[in-house]
């Protein structure tokens, strides 16, 4: 399916990969040669799910839903939103005028009203959360959908990251009685999302965003950023707290208890496709994926070294093993095609099969198997008695927890706290590389120094300080001295 | 939820649905009040899927997904398709012309070229295709996508009957390296499509569609066409043998063994949200929903009788029934609500609740419960000791057996063989309720004098005769007296 007759196809997989140094080409040939996108469709910005990538996707999405499934309820709205209503809530219309795709003709009609390929749902939902909610008991309302949305991109366009048809959008909306109850669901949504990222072992920062960045029509914007393997930080989801603004609006209010009308609150936070795009960024190696072993679409592969006379003995083995392993739960692959084992290996490393068993004539004769993990590449021979579903599941978790040290101590590299703006060369030499922390004031005048001086650009306050970092939230701002709170600098994707 | 405040709803909901004889105004109604769908999205032909309706598609698309998991993989195309690929077919492109959304603007720019909104994926998935297929080695190819379709339908619209968003369309492509192997692939559709509406309880028939209404650009279309309660049928699967017509126009060819070049042969087969009208229309009755076990968002309802002085005790055993069925798997309502039984009776009826467990002062002291099937509204009391996960199933089981022969008796009495055209009206009559059998020669000009004597249409013959079926495959056209197949004549939907 990689697009090559299987002559052709041997010759390409002994072809290394770029270096994951030089991220931006490592990035365009992995997507293609792990076969998670084919990036070949005849129309910029719009990609293929392969069934590798689209498992992969799958596995991380189930985890989503299973978070959100906790207290959300699944929903669908329509993608096509009329002018009429997209264009109701002026900031939030102004955000977003200059990306929209616009639907204008049936067949060969034109519409009376042009429609909006949805770029997000609060124009699609909120005149029927006016509907749906009357009275204070209605409230709080949690929906969420996973859904296609649509950006006119006209920048460098690149699979998972920048999109002119995101695949995979979860919106969750929320409505509830106050600012202060719609708050309380701004910190569940940002643990929902530290869970969710935790698991996946991708470090991030929890920053706000400043004012002239935040989601047009929201009171205020916290972001989930990662950064990338080139330095460069990526917003990997975002919760706004929208207080009344779009209520307002869209006249959704309720009757209290006392019998007064009032209007409700509400949040929304969003995760992209971009979850996948980190997980592929952040733990990929030179050889190809890294996978955390719960959304591996192969976790076990099994490759029999057959030698002449021994085919039988060996087979029965490996699928004797295969049949175990299947039958405790885990996706294996007993990888008996043509290939020899090296070209075996170099596929199943690209791939990111998290655990290899070889199975040749020594090891059936000892009644062993050698093991080898993704990460370390570590080899190491076990008796197959020992090879439980318990010890599967051990290693799983020290994997986890290797991936997790190492992505960790990575970004702790690439970040570094600088105290004056006497020298920005220095500022805008380091953030070609990785992010700058400095203590900030959040005025846009101050933010346009920084901009100016160092190319890079205010990417928003610490909301929390990871543990990774040793510095306090307050300090004197790096441009003029007043008081400041940590923040992060950055060149962001 | 359903947009009323707590009072006006309780006056709502002892509202009776019109009757299931008046079927259109029930399907309205429904729809609504079960809480499927909300039918007041501000754009014609688009729904949203409130949270209970969402359930119950996800239910019925597990299963449809485990059927194709089986031997498909699942991919996904994006849905913006250049006018340049969706022309290059072009009895394709004719019969989707006139229902195709164009997507002429991104922000304030006209595009360059004009994108349509997939109608259905052949033009997306082909060009790539033709990158996929090198060798005979490469097939067969077998993908799957669950995707949201577009289609500008001028005619009335219905919630998950006839939309201008198709939110769950599952189609089907794979390629093969000839017209027979390409048609069992055909077969094998046909069977797996039985399966699921099998699983379902939903009778169908088998069904070739004639010459001139079978899909654009294939060779031929056998669809599957279950009868509605008014007696209208409607299409729910369809299953394409596109020979190599794709394969021409998009250029997807192959190496053979010998080195020869030839082009693929290809199949689809799609179904949409209608599977889960189907079940809705078909197994419903004047009370509300009734839906098979499996595929029911909840299958138990547990409702508390309360009384003074006894809540406490009444309340304990049915947590304590909750947590067991819970443990078991299943799906469980406890509603302890404040609205009185007889208004909870009302709303899980609606809601399609396949069992429903009433415990009140009476069953905690003769350690019983009161049961009752929603099919069959039979009422009977059994040892709490005896509710175990095997008798649940069990009655799952035979509730599926009602199900399943009360669907086959209503379709049978709504299908009826006639061996004679002298009098068409008597033919005209019988399809405002049902379908008419005929033997019929296949010809357009036979055909047309069917439609003007009945204002029905040829629906095709019957690629196999159900066993609900006592004529046979053939026998003289009923109009001009040649050789002829079992045919259904039928007002669709």
């Amino acid at each position: 399916m990689s697009g090559s007759g299987s002559e052709k196809k041997t010759k390409k997989e002994v072809e290394r990969l770029p270096p994951k140094e030089s991220f931006s080409e490592w990035y365009h040939e992995i997507i293609q040669r792990a076969e998670l996108m084919d990036i070949r469709y005849p129309v910029k910005g719009l990609y293929v799910w392969f069934p590798f990538g689209f498992k992969l996707r799958q596995l991380v999405y189930s985890k989503l839903r299973e978070i959100m499934d906790r207290d959300h309820d699944e929903v669908y709205f329509p993608t096509l939103i009329p002018e009429t209503e997209l264009g109701k809530e002026g900031e939030h219309i102004k955000g977003f005028e200059d990306e929209v795709y616009w639907v204008t003709h049936g067949g060969l009609d034109e519409l009376d009203v042009k429609l909006a390929l949805r770029p997000t749902s609060e124009t699609a939902m909120y005149p029927m959360f006016k509907l749906w909610i009357r009275s204070h008991t209605d409230m709080p309302l949690r929906v969420y959908q996973i859904v296609n949305i649509f950006r006119y991109e006209t920048k460098h366009t690149r699979p998972m990251i920048r999109l002119r048809e995101i695949t995979s959008f979860k919106e969750a909306h929320t409505v509830h009685r106050n600012f202060e109850e719609a708050e309380e669901q701004v910190n569940n949504a940002i643990n929902l999302y530290k869970e969710f990222y935790d698991f996946l072992a991708i470090p991030y920062m929890v920053l706000r965003r400043p004012e002239w960045d935040k989601f047009p029509g929201a009171a205020y914007t916290i972001a989930f950023d990662t950064i990338m393997p080139d330095g460069r930080t990526m917003q990997i989801g975002t919760v706004h707290h929208l207080a009344n603004n779009f209520a307002k609006t869209f006249e959704i209010k309720y009757e209290t208890p006392d019998g007064d009308h009032e209007y409700s609150h509400q949040t929304c936070y969003g995760i992209s496709e971009r979850c996948v795009a980190a997980v592929v960024s952040v733990h990929g190696d030179d050889l190809g994926l890294v996978l955390p072993f719960e959304v591996s679409p192969v976790q076990i592969v099994i490759i029999p070294v057959l030698y002449k006379g021994k085919e039988e003995a060996v087979m029965e083995r490996a699928k004797m093993l295969e049949n175990s392993l299947k039958s405790w739960g885990f996706r294996v692959v007993l990888d008996d095609s043509d290939d020899r084992p090296g070209a075996k290996y170099y596929k199943w490393e690209l791939k990111g099969a998290a655990i290899r068993f070889e199975l040749g004539p020594k090891e059936v004769e000892s009644e062993e198997v050698t093991v080898s993990f993704r990460d370390t590449r570590e080899k190491f021979r076990i008796g197959l008695d020992e090879i439980t579903a318990g010890k599967i599941y051990e290693w799983a978790e020290e994997m986890k927890k290797r991936l997790r040290a190492k992505a960790f101590d990575t970004m702790k590299a690439r970040v570094r706290y600088f105290d004056s703006f006497d020298n920005p060369e220095m500022l805008r030499e380091w953030i070609n590389r990785g992010v700058a922390l400095v203590h900030f004031c959040m005025s846009e005048e101050c933010a346009e120094r920084i901009e100016e001086g160092t190319s890079g650009g205010i990417l928003g306050s610490f909301e929390e300080i990871g543990e990774w970092c040793e510095k306090g939230k307050e300090g004197r701002c790096i441009i003029c001295g007043e008081k400041g709170v940590l923040s992060a600098v950055s060149r962001a994707y």
